[in-house]
């Protein structure tokens, strides 16, 4: 649209503040703070620990439908949400993950938000930040080279080579290394050996890193690490090769949160970024943690849609980190909405209030989804010009049909002013004493029925198949001490089923589960159901030809 | 020793200003500095640029007789007459390269100095630092990406995937990467072909980053990388794929110099770190260029001993950027001597003034051959506890009778008061107007004369031989256009010769030129004698098993 500024454009004309007084908002000492450049800051593990007699603040989770090419804006209105807190007189936090730096080198886009709600600065956040990533990437090959290295100097642990489930890492979209063969040329390269690459977000050391509290669980969480399995079948630990401390060392600074600004100068930790399949999808525990006490309130997001990622924040993050919210903002947009009524892209801008209607059974579960968690659910409608009235009414009768309130937000183009309703409703409910948050299953349930219980109450599956060499492989990790352990389903992220194209509210449908793998340092069991890519490609024409600096210095072909 | 302290011992007790106290000695004002924590800072582009019409302080050279087990302190000698330099009154600035964070894990030992002259952080320095290493990595990595991706999407530059010359690279010393073929795994992982990972310091972009005057002549350099050859054998160029301009995004804070302290608070620009072998050894043009406008004096080193390092620094680094230096520091110690002339290590605490004065002929031929491209030297004996008064009388004897003087200095146990003597002898020849510094050869040289003249003048070879492949290539190169460079020599930096274990200086060897690179971007032929690692191993029982964080959350075990 004419007149319309892009993201960058309006990142660019930011009144950013030194960190130092983005920091003191939240009472930080400057001296607490390790700056990266004026506008971004770690925050001092001795200042965390100091701080764990505070209460906490009230903890929001912001999810969403399931996503569609059309966009939701789930990070947007994380940010929105937070700046909207702060405007109706909260003291907000918001807790976001950071972007893995290899993707904005394929599709043009970034991951900071959008229009007036956006963290800034964006091209840092988008790129190397501080470095987070590249830590992770280097702690992770480190192990792998140990691996390797051991074999090479004799394999005093009698590790099967062919069992060796720990690969390497690159932030990268490069998929030449998925699959390889390595240790060619010779005796003095050592025994040659399949293995590959995946990306760095989906390493279960970055996995550690966004569950681990503080930095001694940190280790005790690296040395858990099962790399692969002995001649004898018996696991092979991280710590067995003696690896874990000194990853532990080169994460010492990736391990504390990273604070910068919103647009509108509230305070906002970015920090980690785990895959929202293989893994949990939330950001860190020590940043949510650490602004909770620093916070009248934490708005933080999951990644992909609710049946994924509140599914993990809630089983897997608040379990096993004792965090207990106060209220979901579930996103969605009429466009994507109508998607999910079937109603191609190109059409999205007609008025189509029957596909819209047919498309919110998708809304509607993930209501009831979050519910069963105990969790009281407000709907945030992202606005798009192009929404119009009727289509508003429809989905706002909808929601109420459903026992919740759906608010329309013009934070994109508004920042907080166009967000105060929403604001005031999440304080309605987190303050109205609703929540009783529970996760959907016990600890002691046997692995399998963990799986089952994901699959029939959030995906509304009708049946759960697995192979017998799944079953057998879930047992015998259970006689070894890991039935305890939640498990981290990756399914495609575009429905409940296990099919991308079927979108709505689709029932009895079959979720097969094809492979599970044990993450025993981050602590849960992946499993895996459909095709699930752990190093993307580079599209024909990738975004990396059109990016660079133009004369003034500023970085283009970015967002 | 009992009582004597650890470098890390040392640098932990260090008292540290702010970086910005830190700039202000050099005039820096406090925006023109990006921190990275209280004790790290990047030098804006801007303000650098701001310097251009200032006069240049003085260039100082620190180069080394060829290295031994028993060490020569060449960084540790340049710390300290920095800090020997500002002692005696004047504003000097140490220039030194990054370490690599790889080699870290595989034997005990950083490069930040040591005893009383090092630069802190240390720990930071020799690990993440400001990300430069993991910036390079990835900018080197983008490109890999984008050659197999073109090949994967139909390979319209008809590139002849044979003749891929780019491989890709870590930070990390893992054998098993050296070689391998990728893009197994079916259709669409790619095209199968032969690969492997160099260590980071070996990439073209880590020359080209030293090299490049500004972040415009680092782009046009980027452009200018040759990645292999088409089926019609024509060079492919990295700005051919479009990734020149995203790379040097990737790049544009890693261009920028990193200012740090020493112990005595003195400034110190760590910037840059490419292979003394396959490229110049140099820390960055950016920084030292820079420093020469801050400060009346510039101490910097080259890699390896005086026949690498300083010839690279001499023919490629200053004779590209325009530098003159003022005078040269040539580092022994009586220890290294002794090895030279033919004592084992464990026989080196032993007084032998007969093996001393064997020994000397090593230091006597790098003496000569500085002055070969017409700039003063001086010797700098640093001083260690076992060597003995006949000793000390021994070298210096030999090396008045080649018309130089040798000073001991005692920087490692007494920081600056130990290396006054130095400094000011380091004055008198910088300003005695003595230095008139020419490259060894000229630019319009045939390059396989290049090679001859360095081999004959440098390193005294009877005989310079080379297959007909190399020398066609060589010819080759010179009809593209790219006659006018100079020549990067790999060889051994344990000799003279081409044989590691022919110590002291021997006259008439063959240097047999194996193989021919050309890094078209970084600006130089690299001409392979004998066997050259890109990719280190670790050994046996890697110093990674014993880096760990201490109760109080320091690093131990990393030096």
């Amino acid at each position: 649209m004419a007149g319309v500024k892009s993201d960058i454009e309006i990142a660019r004309a930011a009144q950013k503040k030194p960190i130092g007084e983005i920091g003191a908002k939240l009472g930080i000492p400057l001296d607490a703070l390790a700056p990266y450049g004026h506008d971004k800051a770690k925050i001092g593990a001795d200042f965390i620990a100091s701080l764990s007699d505070r209460k906490d603040g009230k903890l929001i989770l912001v999810t969403a439908i399931n996503p569609t090419p059309a966009g939701e804006g789930k990070t947007t209105t994380t940010v929105g949400l937070g700046d909207g807190l702060n405007r109706i007189g909260k003291q907000a936090v918001i807790c976001v993950r950071e972007p893995s730096l290899g993707p904005c080198f394929g599709v043009k886009g970034g991951a900071a938000g959008g229009g007036y709600a956006q963290v800034v600065p964006m091209e840092d956040i988008n790129l190397h930040f501080t470095g987070d990533f590249h830590a992770i990437t280097s702690a992770h090959n480190l192990l792998s080279a140990m691996i390797d290295n051991h074999i090479y100097w004799g394999n005093a642990l009698d590790i099967d080579t062919r069992r060796i489930s720990w690969r390497r890492v690159m932030d990268m979209n490069d998929r030449a290394l998925r699959q390889m063969v390595a240790s060619l040329g010779g005796v003095s390269n050592g025994f040659p050996r399949e293995s590959g690459f995946d990306i760095t977000v989906a390493s279960e050391v970055m996995a550690i890193l966004c569950l681990a509290q503080d930095l001694a669980d940190l280790e005790r969480r690296l040395g858990d690490i099962v790399i692969g399995y002995r001649f004898d079948r018996s696991p092979v630990f991280a710590r067995d090769l003696k690896a874990d401390r000194a990853m532990a060392v080169l994460l010492k600074d990736a391990m504390q949160p990273n604070l910068v600004q919103t647009l509108e100068n509230n305070p906002a930790l970015v920090h980690g970024g785990p895959f929202a399949n293989i893994a949990h999808g939330c950001n860190s525990v020590i940043a949510t943690k650490a602004a909770l006490k620093l916070g009248d309130y934490v708005v933080t997001e999951a990644g992909f849609g609710a049946d994924l990622g509140a599914e993990k924040f809630f089983d897997i993050k608040c379990r096993k980190a004792g965090l207990k919210p106060d209220a979901a903002v579930i996103v969605a947009t009429i466009r994507a909405l109508k998607m999910n009524g079937g109603v191609k892209k190109e059409d999205l801008s007609t008025e189509n209030v029957e596909a819209l209607s047919r498309g919110c059974s998708n809304l509607g579960r993930h209501i009831a989804n979050v519910r069963k968690f105990g969790v009281p659910v407000v709907v945030a409608i992202n606005h798009f010009t192009s929404d119009t009235a009727a289509e508003v009414a429809a989905i706002e009768d909808y929601v109420a049909r459903h026992g919740a309130e759906a608010i329309v937000c013009r934070h994109w183009a508004e920042g907080s002013a166009g967000i105060a309703d929403l604001a005031y409703k999440v304080v309605e409910l987190a303050e109205g004493g609703q929540a009783n948050f529970q996760p959907l299953y016990p600890d002691n349930l046997p692995l399998m029925e963990k799986i089952e219980t994901v699959a029939s109450k959030i995906y509304h599956a009708g049946e759960i198949t697995a192979d017998k060499t799944v079953r057998d492989q879930l047992k015998a990790w259970e006689e070894q001490g890991y039935g305890h352990l939640p498990v981290c389903i990756a399914k495609t992220q575009y429905s409940f089923s296990t099919d991308p194209n079927l979108r709505g509210a689709p029932e009895g449908h079959v979720v097969h589960v094809r492979e599970v793998r044990l993450s025993a340092g981050a602590g849960f069991v992946v499993c895996i159901t459909g095709e699930i890519m752990t190093m993307p490609g580079l599209p024909r024409a990738p975004s990396a030809e059109r990016i660079f600096l133009n004369e003034a210095g500023y970085i283009e072909g970015l967002f």
